[in-house]
């Protein structure tokens, strides 16, 4: 083979795999993102005791043979790229040496093979398959408004960020050990924990001053989730209508035309 | 009976029980829907032990003159429908025949009754109802702003499902048997019940690394839920105005024209 | 004291109790609230066993005041009214007289103050302090968008209790006895808790399908939840515009001015 | 040193410490709020049992150190300020002196450092630090937002208590002692957590009638978490297109103008 061959063969490679826009490329990318469902899949029902104590010789099978096919994607992968020493210290290049590591490390070291959970992080993946299709452009006008809206919701974090400083201190000093709050970290994340309406109950206020506390927080807390939604709401309208409708007419510039209007509402010239 | 006599009863039935459209019709449909609801009520009472230990003669025979009524309005479907067959395996004929068929398993399979609760599908069928009153409009509205946004919840639900299978992997390696978290099917069950602020309780982190994390998870939650919020108001909101505008062009009877135009966008005539 | 002494002075009880409109009735009406907030806080605590092992001769005394006071005021309200009858018969007639009757019951029957509770309802006529006051304006545009977004909530409404029947019947099937699913009521009962995110956690899916319908279910009722919200959004915006801005200019019929606009900011026309 | 040195000195101790808009003001205010921060994380840390057990010599030390700078930066506040009385009996002014006095009692009063929590209050000067940054923006919108909705909400509340003391009310009359119910404060306390969505499940319904009224509630609670949300993103829609369309008249300096607006709409000058 020479080396112009092997060039070939190399970017013949490269752009199966790490291109999508190729027939191949996407076949590649769905049959590997199968794969990874499928690996978390044996991955999370491992971790079920009673199926991985009747059914473990079967797991370790399908673990090796995923950590096998990983293992050749990742070194075709470093091999077929232009600049090896980027893809190896990238965020998925990273990922995808963890996602095969705990397999090998577990004729080592006995148990690390939970470690494998890692393996979830090559989802991520799966956002290139969006990236393809019909999803684009709501995924666009989505992430849009919550990139416009995000210094408002930082400023808004801010605030309910101190608020629950300081309510969990309070709550810290009213309740005391007896109802759990033992501490104010932990007072802090039970105050977290009610103001986002989850409320294990876990742990509860007991005394009177402590309730009358937890009720204002939650009405409070009940203004407070509107917030985020008004800003998300306001957001998505604006980056919803710059979306659909910017065609100008050419004769009297009026914008804001309907979707698939031929003729201006305005003065009726051709579109 | 000639033939034509026995079509024309055929006929009659058909319009009867599947059309909705003639006062007979409607009249059936409401007395179907209050058997439907009653007989539904009747299973559910009886799924309460202290009634039904007391009360049981009496469940069994309402169950049984339910199940005649169904029964006899089973045979007469079929038997005046053009097409049995489709009618047998659609959607609602199988429905059909499961609502009636466990009280005759119930002969000879002890126990079979509490199949019964499969009559509650057959409520589906109050939609028809809906499409006969008022409600019609607000019912278009809904579902519109519904279809509109579905493909942008689709990609905010496939957001979520990725972030809550990382997050309830994460949070089996840091919390582990003790607090609950047994396994990674599990933790995810946790994340979902966190995330959407549903908070049982039965499981909750129990390490403060564990606390810290499900803390993000539920500030993110807090985040999160202004999402559909937005998409859904924005949605109803664009819905709203275009039902509301329902001014039809007199020549090429489109419809949607903005406030305001003076021209119709579609053909170029003047409103 | 002539008869038309006496009507004289009927007419002015009348309009003290009745109307709100002058100095006298707004001074009356404030009085009312405050001593019907009072009775109702006396009530409340009594309920609390530690406070009223202590200090039941107190509160009895003060029960018995405000029972006297209240049933001046009943009796005054038959007196003043022309129409007797109809007032003993409305809403507010009869709660009027539940409010101080247990009072005197318990004079024959013990215990039949807890019954005081129902005074509670005599808080609906704070109601009329704010229609006299600014807060009318904010009452209206809020009741307004209610009104006019009920037809849609209803229609939800409508499916998310069809939703719910059919979800907690399933549940009942799949989860059975052992978690608490012990009848189909009370399935339904956590469905709804579930749906609408309180989540209890009194009863809890412990099955690995009962926990995989109910991921479902949370993450339904986060799409759902967005449903209302983004109805009363739509209606409020409208009703609040509308409120807001319904002045049109004299002179090129365009409307849309911000409050406190002096001149048309389409043609300048002075408006 | 004179006294117009001791004056110049003085003023610029006091530009220092209580302005911002100088660089060397402003980094005062960084330095200081870290250490803020740090001395809420060293009380927050030393209310763990296990910590404070192993290293109370280290959070002694820290907190002295705390204490020694706050009440140097106390002292020299009260020094510069033209009107000492004016600042000390100020809310920072009593918060700044809460926020050391406790340190100094502790070697009076044994356990007083735990009222150290105080100082999470002057964590609200952090509110000047997002004065000073591209944040004012946001915070300006999302401040005028709720300013704006702020009577409706107020409407929205006064509504919200009194459904929740009548349905407290009722509750506590239903279920009674049994299921924790045992008092009408703790009957409203439950409501508002259920209404809210929060859900500890500390307290339950469990009979039939109170968990069919609970249902009621929570669907209830469903609806009304709608208003405020609504609220709040109309007023953000209409703050936010206020604060863009930020065109001011250049005759008469009036902001505000509608888009697509061609003349004042305060002075009728043409844009």
């Amino acid at each position: 083979m020479t080396s112009k061959e092997k060039d070939k063969l190399k970017h013949k490679i490269y752009t199966l795999i790490f291109e999508a826009e190729t027939p191949a490329g996407k076949v590649f990318d769905v049959i590997l993102l199968l794969l990874i469902l499928l690996s978390v899949l044996v991955v999370s029902l491992e971790s079920i005791e009673e199926l991985s104590y009747h059914y473990l010789p079967f797991f370790r099978f399908l673990e090796w043979t995923f950590t096998i096919i990983f293992t050749i994607e990742y070194a075709l992968r470093i091999y077929s790229t232009p600049r090896p020493f980027k893809y190896i210290f990238s965020f998925f290049g990273i990922v995808d040496l963890l996602s095969i590591l705990p397999t090998y490390l577990s004729l080592i070291i006995f148990g690390s093979q939970s470690l494998l959970v890692v393996r979830v992080l090559r989802l991520v993946r799966i956002a290139r398959i969006f990236k393809l299709t019909r999803f684009i452009n709501e995924g666009n006008v989505l992430s849009k408004a919550l990139r416009a809206s995000m210094n408002k919701i930082l400023v808004f974090i801010g605030v309910v960020l101190l608020v629950v400083v300081i309510v969990g201190s309070m709550m810290y000093l009213i309740e005391g050990e007896a109802s759990g709050f033992t501490s104010i970290p932990k007072s802090i994340y039970w105050t977290i924990v009610t103001l986002t309406t989850v409320g294990y109950g876990d742990i509860a206020p007991a005394t009177p001053l402590g309730q009358m506390l937890a009720s204002c927080i939650m009405i409070m807390g009940y203004g407070i989730i509107a917030v985020p939604t008004g800003i998300v709401s306001v957001e998505l309208a604006k980056s919803d209508r710059e979306t659909a409708n910017t065609r100008v007419c050419p004769n009297c510039h009026v914008e804001g035309h309907p979707v698939g209007a031929k003729y201006c509402f305005n003065c009726g010239y051709k579109l």
